[in-house]
């Protein structure tokens, strides 16, 4: 990796910053910036909270999947079990309870991925990734206003509907990522005890 | 793959739609909807034209990447080169226009991996994804206010990068994902002459 140590030429730094939509879901925020040639622009972004994605792995190696309408998108999605963090919230305590909540899942034992950022143009989204095996089967118990269907599929079967363009969630390719690289003893994964 | 014909359980139906901020980049409708259970909610989320990102690689084998200060993030990301459709414009046009406008290279050929969606929960933001290669270095000709600096590195650069957590972009993480399974002879890639 080239030298990071003086990114001054590359840098933007906020002027001001101003709350321009507050919605029931969505914060947008716009700043004026000061540019790296001293010039001035506008910044707009998204506020959000942060989230967390679990790739959780059966007994028999199969992972378990949700099948859910996405609205914006305008059909059902396949992808891993995901939310947003509450106020306060340790990443792994949400991956455990949306798990749960979502699955009705628990799982033995945990292992804490990385982080990826969805959308840095326009908001400062992170998904902490997680996987969870030792599963055990139990309640699921879905918000309200939520629908989903839960489904599993083996990496083999995943990274068909990857390749074929079947599967197009990007925190759910990149779970697969992780997934594979460390099948294939390529990327470690620390498990701890729930 | 479970059965998809019918998923009227999980679909939701709209009943009114609402641009509810046009900034100067972000737009946000809010959306009344149907729910599977005949409820009604209401959906936020941004429109989006439609996104491209080029994984360029080098005659030596390389990759060209770009770092660039995303505002949103408060750093210096590490990314492949992206960029946002134009009005009516073609993505494999759009990939074009982006790797000579940001980088200054153009490619003797090019490939049609996918597309990926970043931010379904309140996007409908879709990028798709190029490879491109046979790369000819010229002129760069950025945006006002857009600063970047151009850097290489090779697939197992990347690779660490990745593991480690040092390289968090989601857009460049899947660019990863589909370099190294057509790297393994895993995933099909279909060259065509620019």
């Amino acid at each position: 990796m080239q030298a990071e140590a003086d990114d001054a030429h590359l840098r933007e730094h906020c002027l001001a910053s101003k709350a321009v939509f507050e919605g029931n879901f969505l914060k947008v925020h716009r700043d004026q910036v000061r540019l790296p040639d001293g010039g001035v622009a506008s910044r707009e972004y998204i506020r959000h909270p942060g989230a967390v994605m679990i790739v959780p792995i059966l007994d028999d190696g199969r992972l378990l999947l949700e099948r859910q309408f996405r609205y914006p998108m305008g059909k059902v999605m396949l992808e891993f079990p995901a939310g947003k963090l509450d106020a306060g919230e340790a990443p792994l305590l949400c991956a455990q309870r949306e798990l749960l909540e979502e699955t009705g899942y628990s799982a033995s034992h945990w292992a804490h991925a990385g982080v990826l950022h969805n959308a840095i143009a326009y908001s400062d989204e992170g998904i902490e990734i997680f996987f969870a095996r030792g599963l055990t089967a139990g309640q699921q118990s879905l918000d309200a206003g939520e629908f989903l269907e839960l489904v599993t599929h083996d990496t083999a079967e995943l990274d068909a509907l990857a390749a074929s363009g079947a599967m197009t969630d990007a925190k759910t390719l990149i779970g697969l990522l992780w997934l594979t690289r460390w099948q294939r003893g390529e990327w470690a994964l620390a498990w701890l005890p729930a």
